[in-house]
């Protein structure tokens, strides 16, 4: 699997699936760390390749359906390094680390595996839509198959041992990514970060730790690890979390629809307007308008423009996904003016 | 003649004529006022009413082709008043005045006549593109007439004498309307201020004094009206001034389809995608964006749209003429909504 065979179309996970119309996407990922080896901010280059190898192999080697390609990050060109990151295939942490690191990527993105990011391994799952419980299900057969192969670090008191204390114990983070723009419309997305505040939720943007909420996504993921089960985390979401979540959202496109309707056909209507004429245009800028249009189509008030045609838009546009497609490297100036092409050329 | 005849087509001196690409309109105001009278601001109503009626007696018996009709602004609807403004027919000194006032318009708005506003009489007459030669010629002649019927306040030393210092001696006031987009988008206004810093020239926006230059619409008009003749200042605007900005303009314009074909396509069709797609829209950035669209057609670089249809919109979508076609005043939002919905149907 090369990664340009990636690159022209969207993950299979970004925004279909149950309640895609709010929640694009379901996470799971369990960090681990081989038994025998110190964490790796200690580790010497040596030790790196040695539990590389170690994980490579097992995870090469485990009995699942997909296929599965290794590709060595440190020496990765910077232009694929930089669309593995916006494909959530790997961390801005991994890309941009130092020393022996890499990636496993399964058949159909199905799960990723990290080798030497900030833990020995960093298992992922992720879904489209509200499948919390199923990326849980997936990721605990990967993780008992590979413990089947390897040793992991493990106490009987505290769990799994990871090298931040913040992951210790179940070493679980569960992340949802949702989408809320009738929230930041009606301006009550302090609502939302009041909630996530009470549940003890982190949150990020589209692109994980450190990136702004652009194009109206959140994702929201549980900081807690030690003293809950996985089971319990998991459910807590798919239960609770989201579902609160999601009725604001709804009350928010209630509320629009029923008393500024024009507000929000402006806001859509001007979205696909820009994206069908403009010359250049962001990144940033096409995704908060992708994300108008998306909303749109949700909520009923425009057609001719497919959800999977919008999904297919937002990672096109990316930088990374630009270039690679192009097949080379591109100033910023080219890249906006590539983007609002492929927008015209696709929504005319 | 009503207004509400008026209110559903643009002005014809608005942006066709000699130069129009880049010369809106020309316009030629004289400042007079009678002999025999004070100046307004120690009139009492009685005088002001005395000198109305002179004056509407004389402005409406000369022997000029055009049918002309009285309208009293301080006992006009506040709704009439402002579309006098917007179309250019009265001073906004003329609508918030006080005590009896008014103003003649001629048939075609082929010339308007401000009684009581700050001299006793103001005389205008505005036609499309550089024609300030044209404007000056009919204006001459329509104050020859009317000084066989009423005794203007005219000192042998000075000239014409009018209430404030800067009109006196010739009274005159010759104004040009440009429409500078290129020089704006370009970062190049600066070189127009300049130039009409030399040339001792007054720069307004698209209303007059005190009004932004929204649309990159700039009104400039001589500073000075003693010691030289109405002649030579008609023709340093026709020879000198005009021509130079003008020359700016279309390098602006040249630079731009030579070097940056992508930012201006990008401005001319974003604004075409936003007219047409918009449900909410205020006048300034209707303005703003008509301004875009007139560079684009004017530089053949969009096709579809004609300037005559582009000349109308600016008029059609200002806040009294939406409200005078509508027959009723509205609140901004419904105006907004009523004006996007105008666009809309228009440019689809």
């Amino acid at each position: 699997m090369r990664l340009n065979d990636l690159s022209s179309h969207p993950s299979q996970w970004f925004g279909s699936g149950p309640s895609a119309e709010i929640v694009i996407s379901s996470r799971v990922r369990l960090a681990r760390n081989l038994a025998g080896f110190k964490f790796l901010s200690t580790c010497s280059n040596e030790d790196k390749l040695a539990i590389s190898d170690l994980l490579r192999e097992a995870l090469l080697s485990i009995d699942v359906p997909q296929e599965r390609s290794y590709y060595s990050v440190d020496t990765a060109a910077a232009l694929d390094r930089d669309f593995m990151v916006e494909r959530h295939l790997i961390s801005r942490h991994l890309a941009h680390g130092s020393g022996p690191r890499g990636v496993v990527i399964a058949g159909q993105e199905a799960f990723t595996a990290m080798i030497n990011e900030e833990d020995h391994l960093r298992l992922q799952v992720i879904k489209g839509g509200l499948q919390v419980q199923q990326c849980w299900h997936d990721i605990s057969m990967i993780d008992d198959m590979l413990e089947e192969k390897v040793e992991y670090a493990f106490s009987p008191k505290y769990g799994y041992l990871t090298a931040c204390p913040t992951n210790v114990g179940t070493g679980i983070r569960v992340s949802v990514m949702l989408h809320l723009p009738a929230l930041k419309m009606t301006g009550q997305i302090e609502k939302f970060f009041n909630a996530t505040r009470d549940m003890d939720l982190a949150v990020r943007g589209l692109f994980g730790e450190g990136t702004e909420a652009i194009g109206d996504f959140y994702q929201i993921s549980n900081q807690v690890t030690l003293g809950l089960s996985e089971i319990a985390i998991v459910n807590d979401f798919t239960d609770t979390i989201v579902p609160k979540i999601v009725e604001y959202e709804l009350a928010a496109r209630n509320q629009l629809l029923a008393k500024e309707a024009n507000v929000l056909n402006d806001k859509i209507y001007r979205a696909l307007g820009i994206l069908k004429s403009a010359y250049m245009i962001s990144s940033q800028e096409a995704l908060g308008l992708l994300s108008h249009l998306r909303m749109g189509v949700n909520m009923k008030r425009l057609e001719g423009v497919s959800i999977p045609k919008i999904n297919e838009l937002f990672l096109l546009t990316q930088p990374a996904h630009l270039q690679l497609n192009e097949g080379r490297a591109l100033d910023a100036t080219t890249r906006d003016e590539l983007r609002a092409k492929i927008l015209r050329q696709h929504l005319n």
